[in-house]
């Protein structure tokens, strides 16, 4: 008899963007005359820019031509494209070989797979509020999980403790859901620390694109140490609204050794066993990403979506309540008026003023109290949720 | 300090195609005026079909437009393509629910993250020659892989036996490499030795569009206790001519339970948690390979590689060399003329009349003495790859 991953029993109920899909499909069933406003899910709402759309509807083309076809594509990603991604980094000052730089199908599958890097024993370390896959892979794997809190009192940016001496250490910045950037000395806190005890810090970038304040670090790499202790995962799902479109680039620099195992030949070893590489056509739109014209036009798309922040943070402000985030990151989190747990606030808001949100709790239980809005939304959504959130709370 | 994922250390020296790669690319070095003709790896020559191309455009173009623009996917695929695919299946007398189905980014992809379902102390069993990442991607894992040799005693398609008592069982039908097909009598046996052991089948179907005995098994699940036992991973690599377009899909029957635990809600929470669903525009490309008009023009390109396959198999014939494949599989399979070993006479084609085949060493020590050639070229090269086998050896 075969024995399934039993891990899996291990895992908690329901996934958090499952529930809310079935709490407003419940409310709409209910009242099917009202409508619904948006701030939930961290989808994107703007179509792909001009750049990536002749790009793919060239890389369709390609495919139709029995000159021009491409069949399997090399499986870390096509060499022009890793090259023009080191050269993007290296544009902003961090220096990268081309091979440290695989592409990927998106930042939530590859934080999925390089976890066949590690051995399941070594412990993972998740400071909290986070993005509740992080846990969940990590059961999957039976590994061990340490929860680190934060909150106000360390602005959901702590320092490494005594019990952050793990394997893995998950660390998003600019934070979903908290909003909150890790500076050049909090992070080098961690980067230092990571190489005295061995430890591989996986850095979640998929919202770097949104960092304005240029004293805060867009990459891990930009700090001192980081090529001996960190991998950093991208991705185009909100930089260039590829959520649907699907791409992904991960950074292992040759320098990350442990045990005398080259993790990034073992990258190299994995997606040559266990893939055949990303769609043709979806590299030659993400390509169109890293040219002069694609990066223009996503950083107005960016721009579009940090006004939709300051539709959203004027109405919190009028309405008194406590937040951070929306600046250097597309989400705002806030606190919960009243002492409200964030469900109990998540049915208010549906309720009473049809506006969904995302609610802090399911993002580990520090998170109770607090609650998630997005500013992905729609121009539309954003305003008629605001002056909503200003009238119900203000 | 972390403990890396040990068992890579366990792999085997290196992938079976980058061999194959540098030795044609150090040969092009040394001979610069000479061109290759490729029956190597089983990639695909033609472009996509027209209705697939017009549907890609299409999804393309939806992308671009505020009002059709497609976010997020969900994880286990499209409902209409799921729906589509069972329908797919229906019309060949299979019965499936649609969340039986799932898409994916290809069989080589899902092979890999397939696993993930079994505990790492279930053995393996792989039926050889075969596909070499079945043995690699359980390496990773740290598996136990039992060797089922198979050779021209039984037709490359053996029974099970006593040490195939296992928790997995690999079996690829039309078989990469052999080009054997089991028979519906003898995928029975598997099958029902399977449901007697609590083991899992993967059935690796990718090559089931190439069947054109109507006799022969094009799915698992047309056999009775196969939704007790069956994984089936499919593609539209060869089938549509996918390879670098990707896209496969995968059944995972709800009947499929072990120790308590059911597969088909075992792998919805393993995408919900690990991926963000596959690109929409891949996805509506592949729901064109599942039309009328696709099928039908998909059908046309497997005749085209099918009359290559008669080119070579008659020079095969005509050289006097023993040979199996060809007919319900895209690839042939022979037995290297003089009792030379499978590298030699990969390196006597090329070195002699420039032909690129696979060594069947490659693919378990079972497969050494035999050769592959892929049928997927283009006309020309195979058309001059016959001539050339024959002057050679004929």
């Amino acid at each position: 008899m075969i024995t399934p991953n039993m891990h899996y029993a291990d895992l908690q109920n329901s996934y958090l963007f499952y529930n809310i899909a079935q709490k407003t499909k419940a409310y709409l069933t209910e009242h099917p005359d009202r409508r619904l406003y948006r701030l939930g899910i961290g989808d994107v709402s703007l179509p792909l820019c001009d750049a990536v759309i002749k790009a793919l509807h060239e890389a369709v083309e390609d495919q139709a031509d029995p000159a021009r076809f491409h069949g399997y594509m090399p499986e870390c990603g096509d060499p022009a494209l890793r090259t023009r991604i080191a050269a993007h980094y290296r544009s902003r000052g961090v220096m990268l070989e081309d091979e440290e730089v695989f592409v990927s199908s998106g930042a939530s599958d590859e934080l999925g797979d390089i976890l066949d890097l590690f051995d399941c024993k070594s412990s993972a370390l998740v400071i909290e509020p986070a993005y509740p896959a992080y846990v969940d892979a990590n059961v999957m794997a039976g590994r061990k999980i340490i929860h680190l809190p934060s909150g106000k009192e360390n602005a959901f940016l702590p320092e490494p403790s005594e019990e952050a001496r793990v394997g893995i250490i998950y660390i998003c910045s600019p934070n979903n859901p908290t909003g909150a950037v890790f500076t050049r000395e909090k992070l080098q806190k961690w980067i230092d620390f990571a190489n005295e005890n061995g430890s591989v810090i996986l850095f979640d970038a998929a919202y770097e694109a949104f960092i304005e304040d240029e004293a805060l670090p867009r990459s891990i790499f930009e700090l001192q140490g980081a090529r001996t202790c960190a991998i950093e995962i991208c991705s185009l799902s909100k930089t260039a609204g590829f959520t649907g479109t699907r791409f992904g680039y991960t950074v292992i620099p040759k320098d990350l050794v442990r045990k005398g195992m080259n993790l990034n030949e073992m990258w190299v070893r994995n997606r040559t066993t266990k893939t055949n590489g990303i769609s043709y056509i979806i590299q030659k739109g993400a390509a169109a990403v890293f040219t002069e014209e694609g990066q223009r036009q996503t950083a107005e798309n960016i721009r579009f979506y940090k006004e939709n922040a300051k539709i959203i943070t004027r109405a919190l402000e009028e309405a008194g309540l406590w937040y951070c985030g929306g600046k250097n990151a597309p989400y705002i989190w806030l606190e919960c008026p009243g002492g409200m747990d964030s469900w109990t606030f998540f049915d208010f808001l549906l309720e009473e003023i049809q506006v969904v949100g995302t609610p802090g709790e399911g993002f580990g239980s520090c998170g109770e109290g607090y609650f998630r809005f997005s500013t992905f939304g729609s121009r539309a959504d954003t305003l008629e949720a605001a002056e909503r959130i200003k009238r119900l709370l203000g």
